[in-house]
């Protein structure tokens, strides 16, 4: 089975929005072991959107379509569709009681147009995907060997019925079971990592190997193909085994989302608190691990000390350190992370001090030089980065990269103690 | 002219990657006035990308390529768009000192290959586009009325190199100027901006007026068309008046980017210094104000008091506010501003504390309530909020629109003092 995704919005060819939903559904498929050669997108213009389902269909077995089935005039998704499979529209009656309560839960004091009856119509002999997170249902026709599968156009909404409705609708349609894990490496670039992995790995049809690169850091998606959960795991798990043990230094968890999921979660284990104490990175690490439900469990404060006066004021800093060392030095580091450490009372201390550019640096202290301090129970470590090499060095970037290194830094210091 | 936008690439057929490439082309096609039906993507395969590029060409005068123009074997869209308009391909002579040059800079100790020397042929007769932060420069080829533009596939490369030589590129080849500006409202809702706007505003052809919706803001578009800048100007400057005057309560500002810059911006030129006590946000806001360069002039130091031993210690809360009216109260909002506005020494303090969810709320104080306090030198204003309607409650939304509220209230208090 082969498949085309189709996204429909005049706001796409526009550049209004971005088109996560191609890249979300395009991994889905990926997943599922669905061939995809080809997405497009297309207006609110019912020509252009027939002649591009057409092509779609010519090309591919089924067509997954975004957009077009709100309540709007210009929403013409599920009648083109229909169109096309000679199909006629009827009231979906389950729909529209739904649509209905919505509407009192959310919007008890706006009145219910005709138009929002519109989202209830459906093809005949259409399967009908709940929306849980807004009006407009989500659906699948078929015939002839064709299979069309419209979605909504919000992301939330979409993501959530891809997820939930779409890929066991499909899952049922093929005799396999697939079952991914994700491998989290830090500090090794993608190519570095691919030419660690031997070519007998690389190469291997099932389980497969797929790696994806973000900035700092390298998933490694581990994907197996079986007859069933059971069997798919007893597939991963050597594999699993066989790929972390060839990146000892930077995998840092195994399904584990995200690096500030992997630290809160170990620190949550073992019952360790932390306090940061942020200079160049303003804030940023406390924003990602505050994004982890639950946070307020392992974070005791932070601070940003922007200034050196704040650096002196609220984690005693010692001005001799600021007038010999400077700001940026890993003794104005290390005093960071004890003082924060002393004043909240947490386990470890975490500080990080930089220059992130675009101004401020000197021969002897470029953009791009940063310390980080991690002190705990077991004793303290300093590290230096140097995070301007090549076109990296932009102020997001070196900012970015200096968290993730912080961040990393006590995963590791909590794991070798 | 009309347009269409092709994205070369097995990576974004895999989900691999997002598709910013293709927003960043179509905001910049529909700002240069050139209509784009279609937007396509296709992997790193001869048959595939031939035959998309004819459709393509069949369809519009211009097709704008992104990918497929780096050193290794499966980079071929250059050959394949020579191959669509009949020319050879030859060494281009300033590309390949080009690339040498950037591999002594960048990557001194590795060899220079074959494979990179591919990067410098070019069609016969191409204009070519220097690439000036990376290795692949992009280019133009022209015939029969049909003109191919091929960029690089790494995002950076590619919007510098748009806005820099392609924007420029096609710019000279209307007889037009075209002019945007922007304005940012904050506060009010896409659909309800849209019908404060006149009908008549709306319709207007020149200049135009587009909304553009993201979380808690809408901008506001302005574009105008003109033989030179200086008509263009003309066309704009009643319009921006005609539009603010409006939304006096909802525009932050006209071309600020966004509302940390605004902010930043402001403070800097009232001389004014803030400092930021944050509970439920984080550390969000000070790690947004710290991303405007600049920022250390006007932020003082933040304090992310997770904790209420952190809200107690760092800025002095009383424990009696904390015990009788709890850590997410006006009293406790207002107390953490004046405390680190007092620690500080800044100007400004400003605090936020809520109930960021999922877990955590009560009938009395549910998720999604949110107390912002902010005190100057004018005295003091707290805000109430309540940021849980409908399906935008969830964690990362409050945070985000709770950092909106902050920075928009510190906006208003200096603007009105």
């Amino acid at each position: 089975m082969n498949a085309e995704i189709l996204c429909v919005g005049t706001e796409l060819l526009l550049g209004d929005v971005v088109n996560t939903n191609a890249t979300f559904i395009a991994r889905g498929l990926a997943e599922l072991g669905v061939g995809c050669y080809y997405q497009s997108v297309v207006g609110d213009n019912a020509t252009r959107l027939e002649e591009s389902l057409r092509l779609a269909f010519s090309r591919a077995d089924m067509v997954i379509t975004t957009g077009g089935l709100g309540p709007t005039y210009d929403d013409i998704t599920k009648e083109i569709v229909a169109g096309y499979f000679g199909r006629e529209m009827e009231l979906h009656q389950p729909s529209l009681e739904n649509i209905k309560a919505i509407f009192e839960r959310f919007a008890p004091g706006r009145s219910f147009t005709k138009n929002n009856e519109k989202q209830a119509y459906m093809p005949v002999g259409a399967t009908i995907f709940e929306n849980g997170r807004g009006t407009a249902p989500g659906l699948a026709v078929e015939g002839d060997g064709k299979i069309a599968i419209m979605l909504p156009g919000p992301p939330g909404e979409m993501k959530a019925m891809f997820e939930e409705k779409v890929a066991p609708f499909l899952q049922a349609r093929t005799d396999k079971t697939l079952l991914s894990r994700t491998v989290h490496l830090f500090g090794i670039g993608e190519s570095m990592a691919e030419s660690k992995l031997h070519d007998a790995m690389i190469e291997r049809q099932n389980p497969t190997i797929a790696p994806y690169a973000k900035l700092g850091e390298v998933q490694l998606r581990l994907t197996a193909s079986a007859p069933n959960k059971e069997e798919a795991r007893r597939l991963l798990d050597p594999l699993e085994r066989e790929v972390t043990a060839l990146f000892p230094e930077h995998v840092y968890g195994v399904d584990v989302g995200d690096m500030q999921s992997a630290l809160v979660t170990l620190l949550r284990e073992k019952g360790l608190t932390i306090a940061l104490c942020e200079s160049c990175t303003g804030g940023m690490i406390a924003a990602r691990i505050t994004e982890v439900p639950g946070a307020s469990q392992v974070l005791r404060c932070g601070v940003v000390s922007y200034s050196n006066e704040s650096k002196a004021n609220l984690v005693k800093v010692s001005g001799q350190t600021l007038e010999t060392h400077g700001a940026v030095s890993q003794e104005c580091a290390l005093e960071m992370a004890q003082g924060v450490r002393s004043v909240s009372g947490a386990d470890i201390g975490l500080a990080v001090t930089g220059i992130a550019g675009p101004g401020g640096g000197t021969d002897e202290k470029p953009v791009g030089l940063v310390f980080v301090a991690c002190v705990g129970p077991w004793g303290e470590k300093i590290i230096e980065l140097r995070l301007s090499r090549g076109y990296q060095g932009e102020r997001g970037n070196i900012r970015n990269l200096a968290c993730l290194n912080a961040m990393n830094l006590v995963l590791r210091q909590v794991w070798a103690n």
